[in-house]
């Protein structure tokens, strides 16, 4: 459910009434009934909120709404479009729920609708973003953030465009500590896996096409502003080359963006945040989905955030969430024709993680 | 005439073919004759390319290209697609002339066709992109690249939407020591001053509406991932704020720049390169026009390059020169009608500039 601030509850009822939703799985949500209930109410909906139990017992569809409290009233009363602790805690407790649920198996992927950063650290959980909790949650390795847009208005490659990051949520400056080939390299290929498992849907018998970006100006212009094309990026992409990986660059971020929108690649590999995330917000935030590469279950995400200058007014763009599910459900699909994924889960159940509250 | 080797001349003719050039202003080429008939029949266009001795003889129209010579007969032989010095000397030698013809005000304005920095260097002109060397050629102080476009389809504002940057050519690890509140607080400065004046021409008596981009992503964060927002962007935003500028942020880059294009903003400051062209590239690179501001001159450009891939194919798109000529005769028309601005010419002749050839 995400925060109950935002406008998560409105989105998840915005994308039930849509038929495609459920064709593509069958749906539960994590988190409180009564909000679910008053973003049915606030949009003018006939859409019955059940109580469940267990996943097992799922019965969804247009007009039916299972849901698995979890979290605590306290939620219930946390006041709208507002950075509230008891937001941020219900956030919390429902993606803790929902990762325990999918490494046993008992849930088929995650779909997460947005957190308030404020929010979850007022309550004591200081994570950078979604993503970093998660690999926490899940007890992962190398994971990576990759918006992904499919939407044939903007994006004209056969299975879309996916960006993945290779730094996130840190400060520009230290990004290049951070990068060097090893981590280019296996964000490469985690795109190179997803994008696979995408083309293998659509019955396509090729490799992924995908283009990593360059850190500086015009790539570095031979070495004339700045030297990590050379040094650090180059040999990450001609050791996945060497590997059997159809991937080429590094090019200069602007245009490489241009051509890949174009059809001519379909994921970019990112050196930093707002490297990917500028192009694929400015070609479509509404309907970007924002997907967990590395982890051992599913989870995509809307890829917008709480939105408190709209939260609770009945206007949030639905498109999002229901790609977002469209998605997750087809990665689903997909890892359960492939058991070898499947084993990464761990079978040591998911350490409940205490993090000191920072008053900052 | 930019790099003869380039789209340059083809751009040219084709843009010649528009009324609405010649609506705009006389136009003149400085260049190579040759060069341009040869562009006239690639594109198997009826246009009479005459010579003429000086910009007070132009007669121009959409069958009368006038064209005064400069440079030498060495860059008519270039190749047509290759990185050649002929075609760097050729696109200096214009460019000087240009500015010559601009600082002694027998030109109100420039409009640029691409060179390429690699054939500029071969030739013995080291500079790190097209605005260094015209800044050092017209001895100005605090300019920036604006990159600007006016494409109703993609940007919403009335006067389009403006990106200046505060770093420009340089290595990503470099811009930290570039950025200081004085530098971010002229291009705020320079970027009101150039919306000002379409806004004025439209008779709108409102002031500019300018954004302030963050460096780190999601504005830092706090202070979380950095704290360059704080300590160096919000006090220049606030100083401009106190002398009567409409400027607000610093804002997470990858939001704002979609605000922009739906409107909220006029103009954008960018702290670095790949921040403002990821964006204003991926808008609408073929019809963008990059603008040096605070030059004595005015001068405009295409914001694409030479692009080998298609040049001398006849393919290449003459809308960003079309409109880089129109922007190019409103700033002129409007500095015409300021003679404060005028004043700013140098009275002294410009000095020719003698660089080292560099062997990389």
């Amino acid at each position: 459910m995400g925060d109950p601030t935002g406008v998560g509850p409105e989105v998840i009822v915005g994308a039930w009434h849509a038929a495609a939703a459920h064709h593509a799985a069958r749906l539960v949500v994590l988190g409180r009934a009564g909000v679910l209930r008053r973003a049915v109410s606030l949009l003018n909906s006939q859409i019955q909120v059940v109580d469940v139990a267990a996943p097992e017992e799922i019965q969804s569809g247009v007009d039916i709404l299972p849901c698995i409290s979890c979290g605590n009233a306290a939620a219930d009363r946390a006041p709208p479009a507002a950075v509230d602790a008891r937001g941020g805690q219900a956030a919390y407790d429902a993606l803790l729920l929902a990762t325990e649920l999918a490494l046993s198996q008992r849930l088929d992927g995650v779909v997460t609708a947005p957190l308030n950063k404020t929010a979850l650290r007022a309550a004591g959980h200081v994570y950078p973003g979604h993503t970093e909790l998660l690999t926490d949650l899940c007890g992962a390795g190398q994971t990576a953030m990759m918006l992904y847009l499919n939407d044939r208005s903007v994006v004209h490659g056969r299975v879309g465009l996916g960006v993945v990051h290779v730094t996130l949520h840190m400060a520009l400056r230290d990004i290049f500590q951070q990068l060097n080939t090893d981590a280019i390299r296996a964000k490469i290929e985690l795109a190179d896996t997803v994008i696979q498992s995408f083309l293998d849907d659509l019955g396509e018998s090729r490799r992924p096409r995908l283009a990593v970006c360059a850190l500086n100006p015009h790539a570095g212009e031979t070495g004339l502003f700045g030297d990590e094309e050379q040094r650090i990026i180059s040999p990450a992409v001609r050791s996945a080359e060497e590997d059997g990986l159809n991937v080429q660059g590094p090019f200069p971020t602007d245009t490489l963006m241009m051509r890949a929108a174009k059809g001519e690649f379909d994921a970019v590999v990112a050196m930093y945040h707002d490297q990917g995330h500028i192009a694929l917000k400015l070609l479509g935030l509404h309907r970007a989905v924002n997907i967990t590469l590395g982890l051992p279950i599913v989870r995509t995400s809307v890829a917008h955030g709480t939105a408190f200058d709209l939260a609770w007014q009945g206007r949030a763009e639905t498109a999002g969430m229901l790609e977002a599910i469209r998605v997750a459900a087809q990665l689903a699909r997909h890892r359960g024709r492939s058991p070898v994924v499947k084993n990464h889960a761990p079978s040591v159940p998911i350490q409940r993680s205490e993090c000191a509250a920072e008053p900052s």
